[in-house]
């Protein structure tokens, strides 16, 4: 049995998405970040790096959100959850990618730095994170959703970020309407609700 | 023909690096970094995100260092660049997100952060990386490659940072003895060094 180790509305949500929108076989198991529990010895055999997601399977494990959404589209190939493509599918690989060593690190430096960014180096961390916010408004999401008309791993994963921002009240409605519609578009899917509701969570409102 | 956008000793080092090992055909075209060309129209029609690499291809643009050297390791499968089994290729892949998400972005805010990091924030930002290095030592590189007894695309990319980290003299030989032979051995691959001699740059003796 697939196991999950997430923390609720953290990144591994879009794992845990990917999940639902697969229709896996699967457990999650809560990590409480916050607590700490993700570098207690328990969690660190499990993922030496000491954060989430982690993905226990009889092969071993997988960390990265990109990878873990990327294995469970392959494991459930009839929900076309990545694109057919090959060249497609590295394009979606690549926004992915972008997502988790630009995007990420932008959000997690202004949301998340202890003690927290105060003065010059908060105005500079959110305008950091703007001008990545604009790149995917005006570049990445080709729309309806991240890859065209297909819906793909890719969405749930870019939901994640937005919704974090929409909660820190940087979605800028006049800014990133794009952005705006696809995280509501996302939201209104049945899997991603079952994916809030599992980690005990609520979507964000616009 | 594929054409690959890079900048010398960049992070692009770790894809002109796999078109090397993979005997592929492409031409390499420098962008300086310096002078701001990666902000210069011409490349942001390229890359809207302003960064390199990126590849230009028949089909289209790709960007990210782990999605452009899994594609040429597919095009080339001769060459045994990437595991052959499903899983080693994802956890490949984990180690690569790992890289980008993780590695190279503590990196770049200790080495590159403009104007430079001093005192506490100096302090913290070389904790961070020591802390990634010392991951990678103990727990991800399994030896002598990363995946273990095979060569793979994710060698080259780990000697991109590890040779950052030789030049900027925290490669710590007795903290990182894994670390050092691997970016040994991976130097003296003959492809390798064809890459560095593209970019014009040198092996960095420890
Ligand atoms: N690149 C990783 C990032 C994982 C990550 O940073 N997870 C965060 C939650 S969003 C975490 O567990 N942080 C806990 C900590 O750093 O202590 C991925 O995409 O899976
Ligand atoms: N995640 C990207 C990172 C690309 C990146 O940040 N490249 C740097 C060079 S190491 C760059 O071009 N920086 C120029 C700039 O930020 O202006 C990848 O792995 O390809």
């Amino acid at each position: 049995m697939l196991k999950l180790y997430y923390s609720p509305g953290a990144c591994a949500l879009a794992s845990h998405i990917a999940f639902e929108e697969a229709g896996a076989d699967y457990e999650s198991v809560k990590i409480d970040l916050k607590a700490g529990e993700q570098k207690a010895p328990d969690y660190l055999a499990i993922n030496p790096a000491g954060v989430t997601p982690a993905l226990v399977t009889d092969e071993g494990v997988l960390t990265e959100n990109a990878v873990i959404m990327s294995w469970i589209a392959d494991l459930h190939p009839d929900r076309n959850l990545v694109p057919a493509d090959a060249f497609q599918r590295a394009r979606m690989d690549a926004f992915n990618g972008w997502a988790a060593a630009s995007l990420h690190p932008a959000l997690s430096r202004l949301m998340f730095s202890r003690p927290p960014l105060e003065g010059d180096a908060r105005d500079a961390a959110l305008k950091a994170v703007k001008d990545k916010l604009a790149l995917a408004e005006q570049h990445l999401l080709k729309g309806p959703f991240v890859m065209g008309d297909q819906h793909t791993v890719a969405d749930g994963y870019l939901s994640v970020f937005t919704r974090w921002c929409r909660l820190a009240g940087i979605l800028d409605g006049d800014a990133y309407p794009k952005l705006n519609t696809h995280l509501d578009a996302v939201q209104a899917r049945p899997a991603v609700q079952r994916a809030l509701k599992a980690q005990g969570i609520e979507p964000v409102g616009g």
